[in-house]
């Protein structure tokens, strides 16, 4: 029996009450929720989904504590609009953060509307304690900031950690061989309310991971006396690629393997520190990462691991991440699911977790998949949208995806778009590496597929775009 | 402190006296070995090893509670060589296991020869009872059965279980789609000593992977009290794929799926024999597969996962294997090892951790890798060479593999051999899917790999092709 339960709510606080009388989750029947956002990692990046030469035993840890989804997915293949997925549990087409210029950059003028509502609001609202560590890249300018946005505070980079490349023109393009971080003029902001200041530029990256785990552990320590929503966002596996120096050459796998070990190292510092507070059975920790690896880096991009293709497009290795949920004691240990869930799921689920009110009046596009993690029910998410900016290139209905536009990553050529008619279909529970069109063999899945496309358009209205305003 | 060191014996001895008085294999310091090998089962096919929607609870324990290898390799990327390795400890060149015609078939006339010496004399030398339950496919003249070479019984079938296909002349193509056993005049026999009879024919491949699973753990209650060898050679997930009524749409990843979750069952019920025995902290169980999976079955082959391609090639997919093993108290659990090690040191580990002498005036290709496993040492091997049929191919050294030579599956037009001056360099531990090669900035690395390859062949005897005997 688990012990946070959406309902009844009742027997969940008498529950909570009788076996922790310590702690303020418990008390509350409000769970603490830590989220743990990387940039890049693919699929294919930790032991425990495969990869044969990067050790991750404190993710291998705790997927065996907890719970391993093997089909999790983001709401879009690159940065702003996938975190605003996570953020507002919407498709980035219904909040404007997605577009031409695919992301924001430091000269954008756009970022996350006010009128929409973030898990973070979400849970504040209930009394929750919240806090961000990290990358947001959901608008840069003061209005935009985690803390206008329902983040009680803030430490961390605005954009990605390669934006602000300020090398000399000649070494633009090879300076992500071998990394100096003042090549990159990534400012650090911290601060609370309207008080978000520049501390440091360029970041000093090279201990960025270690300063953010440092800052999330004391977040956790400051905040033990309530039920809390921490955010950290890891600005890297992104290029350029840096770690801490007890971490060179930590890895059989080179420069990246080094980043995801001292990634891994940070998870254990999160679960160390709920497990000495005595908070780790009133928590759930999320850990994901925020679109699929970077091929075209090579040795300085991940791995999909069998999944098809990478970052930027909307075939399995764009979109399908690492996804362990852990909160021993209520998700159950060392469960593999393979249910349909995304990042999109997380506000809905938290809030139905915690017994907060959903916002009113707004369209959301992610489901409460609490009884698919503490109970092994079946998901209630059946379909996942795959927009490409601002276009619907794919779905997937159950076992199978159809393929309407195919592109490929941000490589030479790859500004060729590929339409199908009929669609590619794929069976990805049997096909997993999206090799093989079944379209001829199952033109009632396609009209399946056509009629949920039909339904999602006919209820979809779309924002202006944040990223292409000027 | 492990139970079974290969030294000192004596301490090894008095431990296992002092802590299982009633076990043979602890009072005698003879440990039993299990060693489950399947068909063509990919490195990706099982969840331990990443696959998203095969389900393998029983293998996933199976590691968690000892250690599962992900750079371990079979000796040829095909049936009849990779089985001839594991059985001699010996690369096939050296024993004639390979040829033109890649394996032997029904109407072949070679086999392994009298003159080697199979892991299963070894322990039979010193005492061990020894019995095998699956496919040999080393000979099946009466002269080069299992019981010719070292086994006091065996139930299986001598080839693979797609040969003899006796479909009607238009169906021999499509006969694997929906397979029908009776299609395959495969041939079950059953027996021991010179005593080996053909019980059945065809044999019943529904039912193929339960009859194994039976008699092996019904040959483990009859040898409780003996110090055992337990070879279990599943003959699927081959193609022709076949399941038991039980797992008939048992898995979500079709056909395929079901086969793989038999075997998963199968593994299970024999560690649960095992464990009711009390005989798990008294045995090695290894699993593991002869070859990649036969990509070009499409649905009905398995998964590489992040490596490149499969069975029939020297790129990783073809041989490198998963490598689980378990030895409860002796064999450290959760642990993933990354060393190099493969199925040719099966037999000198075997030797060592049972004091058995290795037979004299051979020429082994395998090493004792039992500190690996059991003391986390660094392994003994450093180097595998790529063998297809009778030419060197390619060369791992370190973490590096040479590739001289590269030809596709078996495939149409696979027989165009590329070669490769300087060899294709790839560095698998930093580039997993063997994609960049890095010949230009390593040519120290090459130099090294000639000068192993030269002290190979300075050493190598070939012997007569069994395989192209007629």
């Amino acid at each position: 029996m688990s012990r946070f339960r959406p309902f009844p709510a009742l027997l969940c606080l008498f529950a909570c009450v009788l076996l922790c009388p310590s702690s303020h989750a418990a008390q509350s029947g409000k769970p603490n929720f830590v989220v743990i956002f990387c940039d890049d990692l693919g699929w294919g990046d930790l032991s425990c989904y495969g990869h044969p030469t990067i050790s991750t035993p404190n993710l291998d840890r705790m997927a065996d504590e907890g719970t391993r989804m093997t089909q999790f997915y983001v709401a879009a293949p690159v940065c702003t609009p996938s975190r605003s997925a996570l953020m507002t549990g919407r498709y980035p087409v219904r909040t404007g953060m997605c577009g031409k210029r695919r992301v924001l950059f430091p000269n954008s003028i756009g970022g996350l509307q006010a009128s929409e509502h973030t898990v973070a609001e979400v849970l504040q609202s209930n009394g929750y304690a919240t806090g961000m560590v990290g990358k947001w890249h959901l608008g840069h300018l003061p209005e935009y900031l985690p803390t206008q946005h329902g983040f009680d505070s803030y430490y961390g980079i605005p954009y990605s950690n390669d934006m602000d490349n300020v090398a000399p023109k000649e070494m633009r393009r090879t300076v992500f061989e071998d990394p100096d971080y003042h090549h990159f003029n990534v400012p650090l902001l911290s601060g609370s309310g309207d008080d978000v200041k520049q501390i440091e530029r360029p970041v000093n990256q090279n201990t960025i991971t270690r300063r953010y785990t440092e800052k999330a552990t004391e977040y956790i320590r400051d905040n033990k006396d309530k039920s809390f929503f921490l955010y950290l966002a890891h600005s890297l596996p992104h290029v350029p690629l840096f770690r801490d120096k007890p971490f060179e050459g930590h890895s059989r796998a080179g420069l990246y393997g080094d980043v995801i070990e001292e990634i891994d190292w940070s998870v254990g510092q999160v679960l160390d520190t709920l497990r000495e507070l005595n908070l780790d059975k009133e928590t759930l920790v999320v850990f994901t990462s925020d679109n699929g690896p970077w091929l075209s880096f090579g040795d300085q991009g991940g791995s999909a691991g069998p999944l098809r293709n990478g970052k930027g497009t909307t075939f399995e290795g764009g979109q399908r991440v690492p996804g362990i949920f852990w909160m021993p004691g209520t998700i159950p240990a060392g469960v593999i699911s393979r249910e349909l869930a995304s990042t999109l799921d997380m506000l809905p689920t938290f809030a139905a977790m915690s017994g907060t009110p959903l916002p009113e009046n707004v369209v959301l596009d992610g489901y409460d998949i609490s009884k698919t993690l503490i109970d092994g029910e079946p998901s209630p998410r059946h379909a996942m949208f795959f927009y490409r900016d601002t276009r619907l290139m794919a779905v997937r209905y159950g076992r199978y995806k159809a393929h309407f536009l195919t592109q490929d990553s941000y490589v030479p050529g790859s500004n060729v778009v590929n339409t199908h008619d009929p669609p590619l279909l794929f069976d990805l529970e049997l096909d997993i590496s999206e090799k093989r069109d079944v379209a001829a063999a199952h033109p009632e899945v396609i009209s399946d597929i056509q009629r949920i496309v039909a339904d999602h358009k006919a209820n979809m209205v779309m924002a202006e775009s944040q990223c292409d305003r000027k």
